[in-house]
């Protein structure tokens, strides 16, 4: 046999990557000279979906990121410790590394490439965002004889999940939530999915390969779907658009020192790629010049999607190890050490959608006119919807703003004695 | 500098990649390691949109190819020949090459990659499929560990500019392109897209990358759109569908031994991720185990996008060489020798949608359906839908049948004395 796997972890996703190993016949020839040689696990008598022999499997991680038998360290275990610390020694120890860890290599992704480069290994990552979908190698090579300016993505799953059934069922979001949880598709503590978390970690992977630079996770600005109701739902979908929690990284201008990251409910006008993407399904949409607007779509999630991803990584190794290369791949190695500057979100130029309960007075509309264009926010549509009980409903829909100069727009607003309350901020693509 | 590329041709894709090189920072900066040493052009006068040094321009296409000092040759010249012979000579004297050229490669494919082989070099092909969209490099390497059982592509622009417009407009076909040609959306001579040609050459070169066998063209199954009426896209409309020029390639059966590649117009469910790709975008949609459906979108031509992609592959080669590789890179070579074997359409197993004009008689419909029954041909629904003039419409869409029985109860149905015609034979996905 030709190239030793050492695999940490034995989830959903090592599982699946050793179930396409262990049945290789159809697939590229290449998955024939691998050797699943040891596999790292948590709880060795655990019963699995796979067939093992009990001297592959270990409880001794450590044992396998330093045994020198194995070529390529497989890391689809999750978390940050000791997936960190593993895939730190791995790479020390000259080993090429695959991680499906969007967080440890958001997180840690600067100590792990530059190990990594100095050490003269690889680290791949085709898993970690979008799944099955082969979006990681597109832009580190294909894609990045462009100049790109934009990385739009709906890269979490559950969330449109959630949002797709609160659209097509005009549903409240705590129900669907429930709902999903039930059915396996969000977790029992939703956080990372609900509040933008996990696609904050992957527009900042995206980010960092579409724009050359690392990115500090921190400066990732990251809004989930709580506060998405579906009276906007309904509002969006009568305005012509869908909301979508969208992970954007954007250079604002050929100029522009700083780029601006995000995850936030988005209004999708109706006609753009990504509004027809629903359910767990992932997309990503990449622009640049000249290539103008290329789309990615598939499965963000699951055993076999992810393990296509896993594998696909692990095949490039083997070619790369079988091709004897005595310099290494510069379309494999990371290529950038510097941070990306990332500007505050008060700097984002961009329209918003909000949503007013006010008293029944006369005169309302003109107040709320008189303070958007007292900070220079140019309103597009001001319209009074219905009522809520007592309150009046207003909607206004605005021209791009600077996200800093909206806000104080609403602060003074939220004084004036007419409003209630302002249930609803979103922004508009 | 490095690496030295011989371009041949300086039409639209060559101006467009030349631009591009010369353009290159903000773009992967290996691509500042790449000269343009040589360019071929059939008129050294002709006024042109990029400047180059009067001795990088030859009209001696040949020199160029049999320059040991140029590594990478550039076929952007497109055409049978002298295109064949170039790549070809060039390949002979150990040069890799990138070609955009569909035709070339789906007719001598097998020549090109038995040569390129034999002589230790590779052939890319990025921009001969899917214009700046990256899905050669995806199906070669990170889908190949995937069984992959369909790819389905809208892979011709002209043709679906030219139904999105009839859908949009209402339009006849032969207005629609007349427009098209107007617009230059259109050639002159727009037989190779409107009939189907341009995209049975890349359906062919998609099918010999997912089931890792050659084509022969001929076995693939062309039908154009010049048939496709006004009538039928609002029939489609009216049933949930719209109507798409497919290029699709099935291998039908985990047992089946031979494979299904074809083109033909189809009617495509709406809720179906291609039934959106409108005007002159390109989608290629991939289907295996165990990843699922990914799709990839873009412009399928433009100077810009297939400049795009033909650099794209001019990186990955630069790269090998730039790694000093002693060994083929196994996901750079071609890897299959075989044929695969093509079903004739006849085998097809699909659900049919036809329109029929008869005389206005009572029983025509039970005569449709006896003569349909009795070839085995099961029925989903059979509608009389209207008049034409004198003439009654019924509109017939049957479950899953074999081609050469639905055919075969055609030719009984057209000797019936009841029956005028049948305007109209289209496949439903």
């Amino acid at each position: 046999m030709g190239v030793k796997l050492g695999i940490l972890g034995l989830g959903t996703v090592g599982t699946g990557t050793v179930q396409l190993l262990q049945d290789a016949v159809g697939r590229h020839p290449l998955l024939q000279e691998i050797e699943i040689y040891r596999v790292g696990v948590r709880s060795p008598n655990k019963s699995r979906d796979v067939q093992l022999q009990p001297e592959v499997i270990t409880t001794d991680l450590e044992s396998i990121v330093n045994d020198p038998a194995v070529d390529i360290v497989v890391e689809v275990m999750g978390g940050l410790e000791p997936a960190r610390s593993l895939i730190l020694q791995a790479i020390n120890n000259g080993k090429h590394v695959v991680t499906a860890n969007k967080a440890a290599i958001a997180r840690f992704g600067a100590e792990i490439f530059t190990a990594a480069n100095q050490a003269g290994v690889y680290v791949m990552l085709e898993a970690a965002v979008g799944g099955g979908i082969p979006v990681i190698q597109p832009l580190k090579q294909a894609l990045s004889v462009n100049r790109l300016h934009t990385v739009t993505g709906i890269v979490n799953g559950t969330t449109n999940y959630i949002l797709t059934r609160m659209q097509t069922e005009g549903s409240d979001f705590g129900d669907v939530l429930a709902d999903a949880q039930r059915l396996g598709y969000a977790e029992a503590d939703p956080t990372a999915d609900v509040d933008g978390l996990d696609a904050g970690d992957k527009i900042a992977i995206l980010a960092s390969l579409a724009f050359d630079g690392r990115i500090n996770l921190e400066d990732v600005y990251c809004e989930g779907i709580r506060q998405v109701s579906k009276t906007d739902i309904a509002y969006a979908e009568k305005l012509g658009f869908v909301i979508k929690l969208l992970a954007i990284a954007k250079n604002q201008a050929q100029d522009a020192t700083k780029l601006s990251v995000r995850v936030h409910p988005t209004f999708v006008p109706k006609t753009h790629p990504l509004a027809s993407i629903n359910g767990v399904y992932n997309a990503i949409l990449v622009e640049g010049e000249p290539i103008g607007q290329v789309m990615f779509f598939g499965p963000g999630a699951g055993a076999g999607a992810t393990a296509s991803a896993v594998t696909s990584d692990i095949l490039s190794l083997v070619a790369a190890l079988k091709s004897n290369t005595t310099a290494p791949n510069p379309l494999l190695t990371c290529r950038h050490e510097e941070y990306s500057q990332v500007a505050p979100i008060s700097d984002l130029l961009t329209r918003f959608y909000a949503r007013f309960l006010t008293k029944d007075q006369a005169g309302v509309i003109g107040q709320l006119g008189t303070c958007f264009g007292n900070h220079g926010v140019s309103i597009e549509s001001i319209v009074q919807t219905g009522f809520q009980g007592e309150l009046v409903e207003i909607v206004v829909v605005t021209h791009d703003v600077r996200e800093g100069e909206f806000r104080q727009a609403l602060a003074e607003i939220q004084n004036l004695p007419a409003i209630d309350s302002i249930p609803s901020i979103l922004r508009v693509l």
